[in-house]
């Protein structure tokens, strides 16, 4: 039998503990649909064995209710990233003075 | 010469166009440091040819300062976009009293 000592885990033990989390999953699921929404074909097709995902992530439609993102002609025209991005810095402005 | 009609176009437009606006240069990066961080090298390196951002996108500190993301310990344990969803979450939260 071959030594295994140094090298790389096939297992990628800080992702996989991220993905267990809720707040990680979902933003696991982000990135994935941005790959997705802009035919990120061949990164897809690398990014869902590397990080384990192939049959873990949630839909667009899921996310978009868990971040309470009501879908309008608007929203439909980019990534939910966008859409997210742009409610954090409405909101950070507003807070900023609170 | 090949008839090049009805072949897939080598430049991803809407991801071009996406790429030239500011918060979309944001996502793009924030997706990039979310690759990073986990060292799914595989992934980035297919995303950075396939989205053309070889040498284009911003830096975690750049990333940070520009989200208003005054980094310590804790947010130095997850990429950006965990920091970003963390503070979106809580302003929802506090502007759905508002």
């Amino acid at each position: 039998q071959e030594k295994v000592e140094n090298k790389t885990p096939l297992v990628n033990e800080s992702l996989k503990k991220f993905l267990n989390t809720k707040d990680g999953r979902l933003v696991a699921s982000l990135v994935a649909e941005f790959l997705q929404f802009f035919n990120l074909d061949f990164t897809l097709a690398v990014f869902q064995p590397e990080s384990s995902t192939l049959n873990g992530l949630e839909a667009r439609e899921n996310l978009a209710r868990d971040l309470g993102i009501i879908e309008a002609k608007a929203t439909k025209e980019g990534p939910l990233l966008l859409e997210v991005i742009r409610r954090c810095q409405q909101k950070k402005g507003v807070s900023n003075f609170g």
